[in-house]
């Protein structure tokens, strides 16, 4: 859905100036088509498991919007998820309400909106229970497990070691739900892992999942019925090549564990995955301005999008493809290391890249940059936040428009009486 | 100015749990007098430097405007900064516009400000020159040099290593001076270097100033009067013990090696300094609330404020003191690692702290969080972003409102013909 029409980057059959023209820069912009792709890859693989959009990866309304048209649940995070969630038209039962760190309002809210909890501690159990029998409802929770998992992906996204701040490890989780089998208002009916994010090997999602039916046949024991095992998401893709998941790779080997698992259990619970990452990374390039390119210790070449617009980079040493947006079709000429307009040494896009020769004027297009982008974005160094485009065929929709200025302050407030 | 009061964390005069029952968690509280101190501090140390507020540290209008009413200029590093300088009374020739990716509408209302320029590339140069003349108007410029100084401190803001992308390098500086001087409606009038922040050595800043000399000697040679010669900012703070600069330790050496320069010359520049961190860092404290305790691999405490709202843990694996605020005086009883609501396991404000045994509801106080706090916060999670406050004597004023549900999709807009 990305390519070139002499010379010029086109998202599906828009031009891409065009789009600058409307919002200015730096902007991102999604392919329609290519949401509706992954969706359709993920369930031609997926067929037997029921997905829950990961909201967390990217928030944008049009965008959720399309996931929850094409049947799946959502995985959030916050009750500022949730509410982009029923926004976007997701049902509440489909809704789970992930997160180890829920406030009393947010469960409440939780609640209200008739959604299922992963249970992070013995302390939001209580809570959850507590609020249900307030709020004189029956609520479905499952215990998130800390099964003790090395992915082997980036340390700050590995959230299944031992170490993690995330669930309870796998010898406490039997005395969690005999503590909810007795408290009010609380129906334990699943069980909820996530081992990480980003991970291209399947083999400790198979682990997973044998580490899921060892907790769930002893649940049964204690009588409960399951009717979900989430394995969370964490789905990677590769960002050096073409940003796209290879589902295939994971299915054959979950579906034949998930069924493994089945054999061994009584219930029929439902297998539940939250990707995130492989819907949408793909779908989506920023486009940034070249302001200025100069030769120093490396060839440098400075836009107006840095860590403030897509925090990745510096923030997990993350790799994007980049490519000159107005001259795709150009000889590769330079090496060039692009820098965003921050304050910070680490403030860098893609070091060392072979493109054609840059100037000033230029477009930088970074690729998979829908997942984990906009969501992360800040206003540091006074920037205020870029706008956000959905392509559909040859028309485009703003679907988040570019803050302004008078955004910076429009919260701020001065004591005019301390400065009199 | 943080205090205990039977227990109760106050800052100057006030309560923090008042001020938490009009603002909600988390949320940054900011005492004036500790600024005041700090400044006082500053201009008895440097009495012989100008100093410009580094706006990227708290672009808070409130905080801001105390600067500007205590004789400060300030260092500005996009129009967004810039905007938020004349608006809190920085004066436009007392502002030098910073940074190595200016975009030709930021140069435009930097010269319609009168703002004096630090210039990062030939590139740039050439644009200020260009719009400069389109306006009428003559600009004052200095060049950034990178002085290839290792300062010993994280390498995302070691600023000024050969490898850098800020400045030019010294071998080329003579040059880019020479070009200026033949261009229109600029005039080369300082010398503007920058080598990192959170530097506790006064060494390399020597170093910096000696090299900084080098290039004066060789302007002059040019014909070039110097009025001012900026080393940047960059002065550490304690993260450790209380949160303050050691103002003194720079200042003796700084001042030798500054008067020993200018020996060297025939002009008389001023000396510019730009300090940031070591103005506001230990001004406030952000005090999120707990959401939930438990044992796992950790005792975890989790709070409800994460690398959405401080992202320095996550994103350097900085150090912030921590208090339970509502149990100063409590015995230290226990181990905790204390982490936020965010769906990473980088997610975490502090490791293996010694407190008092925490429960739900209690607070957590989070010290040293006035620089690189609120400014680099996001929505990440959902997550609204947090008030700020500014606490003098017995009052307080919410300086800046926390953010609703609401804000999360104000700029939001969803194409209702794509879903019909």
């Amino acid at each position: 859905m990305f390519s070139s029409k002499n010379g010029i980057l086109h998202v599906e059959e828009v031009d891409f100036k065009e789009i600058v023209r409307k919002t200015g820069t730096p902007v991102y912009i999604t392919s329609k088509r290519l949401v509706e792709e992954n969706i359709n890859e993920l369930k031609r693989n997926f067929d037997f498991a029921f997905p829950l959009y990961a909201v967390k990866a990217n928030n944008n309304l049009a965008l959720m919007k399309i996931f929850a048209r094409n049947g799946f649940g959502a995985d959030v995070f916050s009750v500022g998820e949730l509410y982009l969630a029923l926004l976007s038209g997701f049902r509440g039962e489909e809704i789970l309400f992930n997160g180890n760190s829920k406030s009393d309002d947010e469960i409440r809210a939780g609640i209200k909106a008739g959604v299922k909890f992963s249970v992070d501690s013995m302390d939001e159990l209580h809570a959850i229970s507590r609020i249900a029998a307030e709020e004189g409802e029956e609520v479905k929770i499952a215990f998130r497990v800390n099964p003790d998992i090395n992915p082997e992906t980036h340390p700050k996204i590995a959230t299944g070691l031992r170490t993690s701040k995330f669930g309870l490890p796998a010898d406490k989780i039997i005395d969690a739900y005999k503590t909810a089998l007795e408290l009010p208002n609380v129906i334990p009916a699943g069980i909820h892992c996530h081992i990480g994010s980003q991970i291209l090997d399947v083999s400790p999602f198979v682990e997973e999942i044998e580490r899921i039916f060892d907790i769930a046949i002893q649940l049964e024991e204690l009588g409960i019925e399951l009717e979900f095992l989430d394995m969370g998401g964490g789905f990677g893709i590769d960002y050096h090549a073409d940003g796209k998941c290879r589902f295939e790779t994971f299915s054959d080997p979950i579906r034949e564990a998930f069924e493994k698992g089945l054999e061994r259990i009584e219930s029929e619970p439902e297998l539940w995955i939250e990707p995130g990452r492989s819907l949408v990374a793909n779908t989506t390039v920023l486009i940034a301005r070249v302001n200025s390119v100069k030769k120093s210790h490396y060839n440098f070449v400075a836009i107006d999008a840095g860590f403030n617009t897509l925090l990745r980079t510096a923030m997990y040493d993350a790799y994007h493809r980049v490519a000159v947006a107005n001259k795709m079709d150009e000889e590769v000429e330079e090496t060039y290391t692009i820098v965003g307009p921050i304050c910070e040494s680490g403030d860098v896009i893609g070091r060392e890249r072979k493109l054609p020769r840059v100037e000033k004027g230029d477009y930088i297009a970074v690729f998979d940059a829908g997942a984990y982008g906009f969501v992360m974005s800040s206003q540091y160094n006074g920037r205020p936040r870029c706008a956000e485009v959905l392509v559909d065929g040859s028309r485009f929709y703003i679907t988040r428009e570019a803050e302004s200025i008078a955004d910076l302050i429009a919260k701020q407030k001065i004591p005019e009486e301390l400065f009199r």
